[in-house]
């Protein structure tokens, strides 16, 4: 494999330590592995983590206003529950500890486990699950909808709320919030290749692309031909638009209790005349260019519905390994969102 | 050719449009094409530009602290003079308009006419030529060493200069002087495909690799056979260590006599104990994870030749389309040049 891996073994160690060696304010810890960056005492610990691959995130996020440590897993496995537990006990301090987790189901069994031993410590902890991905409402790995580029502005925007003393309770609050007013779609024209495997995980034709895909290569919606940047971002636009809105239950850690429960979460309705976040993210070998050409489309489609776009991201923000694609994440924000958004950051992957 | 374009023709047009759209800040001229940024009339305009294909670059860092406008060409095609005579029209006060060029002969050529042409208009005028590419000194396209990604610290440094009020020649000497203590060399691991030929630029074995080659898809010095990502790191740092200082002349334009002559410019010799910025650039279609698995035996590297790295950017800051590949440079630097790069900046690919 003609990459710039040393061996297959080594590229999740070897970024990491590449990453750390670029920042200064990040400490990094090998076994089990997971990275940090020394916050107030007096704010909330925000860890994500789970499968390598989609680089930047999650350990590109960690830094002042937004994650203060990142659990990275082997590429496409989940983080296991030690790493989560020694990174949240590395990492907690009065004000507790929030988890963002993607709705997988691997993640989610290693993360539960790891809430409940740190409960069982005495550490207050909760847990966000992200499901922006409207392709589908099953799949492969998932129960529910899956996590893509959303992630990156649930980070973002708690990661903000943390900063500023937001409690755990309220962190919680504010990151099921903007998950519920967030959708995001993927496509892929190539396959990622999984290092240790060395061959494209699905087979695509000359002219098709996979609508609706996941980041680790999940089947979506459809198979189709490609067309056009604008017949594609037309189509991503209406399945972003009319997904219909709807409850659906997303898991939930009762503090109190010390148990986890369904809680009904409603999917807040996309309108007009609002205000959006926009991201138009690359997923692996894209350039820069047709992020740039997508994004062009998609702004005539927003200013057609009026869907006002008051902030926007173009770039690579939640990849799958060097797959060829984009996906389309668009949050329907409010006042606080929006200014939690414009709040400083300084990480790896996104600085303001 | 499935990306993300409308027609080949269009790629351009629609991907500065896509920028335009994502940054309020900048406006957009079609007829010549060229984007620019409204800066405060007391300060030196700040111009670059060139063939399309090497986004972000230069489009990507018009903003405040960086460029004042860019120019881009059809896809590996320069800029015409009306363009680049119409981009420094619309921008130049009185403190004068300074072009960084590419040290390409198609460039400089047009480059030198727009600055005549101002010249003859009574406009304050400037140039640049950066060569930061030690690959080779002639080549199919140069006389004398190419410019790669050392071009996006001369335009960062000189930005941070003109928004603080440096004169027009203040600002052509500081240029000039990170562009000659500053060195690149570039690797490609794949052929880009220009979108109008639709195929290979050229071919590489399996396992093979072109060593210092250029962003156009020039050749360099050797093509080898790849081992792993450490080995051709060391092998990039050791070139550039190398590199014999020398002079060689490089032209500049005489504004009291209103003619070009050769400048005498010294590469400024590599030592160590001494401070560097370094970049770690992605060529296209290289992952985040390697980017950073280059900056780590970088960073060794460095360490081992007492190099101390103060500042560095791991990413995509000037790419060759669809190229898997990376560049290295490092810049020796001095607290002028070091206090600058942390000035404030806002672009599309570079803020902080």
């Amino acid at each position: 494999m003609k990459k710039l891996f040393n061996t297959v073994d080594n590229v999740v160690l070897d970024q990491v330590q590449g990453l750390i060696a670029s920042r200064k304010d990040i400490k990094f810890n090998q076994h089990p592995m997971y990275i940090w960056h020394e916050e107030s005492p007096n704010q909330v610990a925000l860890v994500s983590g789970g499968a390598s691959g989609h680089e930047p995130m999650h350990i590109g996020y960690v830094g002042k206003g937004m994650l203060t440590g990142a659990i990275p897993g082997e590429i496409f496995v989940r983080a296991t529950p030690d790493q989560i537990y020694e990174c949240a006990n590395q990492v907690s301090h009065e004000q507790g500890v929030l988890f963002i987790v993607k709705n997988y189901i691997g993640d989610g069994m290693n993360f539960k486990l790891a809430v409940e031993l740190l409960h069982s410590d005495g550490v207050k902890v909760g847990a966000i699950l992200v499901d922006d991905d409207i392709a589908v409402s099953e799949s492969l790995y998932t129960n529910g909808r899956r996590a893509v580029s959303g992630t990156v502005l649930v980070e973002k925007i708690v990661g903000a709320a943390a900063a500023r003393g937001y409690s755990l309770e309220q962190c919680e609050e504010l990151g099921r919030r903007v998950n519920n007013s967030c959708r995001s779609i993927s496509v892929a024209l190539s396959s990622c290749i999984v290092p240790a495997a060395d061959q494209p995980s699905f087979e695509l034709g000359k002219n098709e692309i996979e609508f609706g895909v996941g980041i680790h290569g999940e089947p979506g919606i459809e198979r189709m031909e490609f067309t056009n940047a604008n017949d594609l971002v037309d189509k991503m636009f209406v399945a972003l638009k009319e997904n219909t809105p709807y409850s659906r239950t997303l898991l939930c850690w009762d503090k109190e209790e010390g148990e986890w429960n369904d809680l009904e979460s409603a999917i807040n309705d996309f309108e007009s005349d609002h205000e959006y976040i926009a991201i138009v993210n690359g997923l692996g070998n894209t350039q820069t260019s047709e992020l740039y050409i997508a994004y062009k489309r998609l702004a005539e489609n927003c200013e057609k519905e009026n869907f006002k776009i008051v902030r926007n991201l173009v770039g690579e923000y939640c990849t799958a390994l060097d797959m060829e694609g984009i996906s389309i994440t668009l949050l329907k924000a409010d006042k606080e969102m929006i200014d939690l958004f414009d709040a400083p950051v300084n990480t790896a992957a996104m600085t303001w």
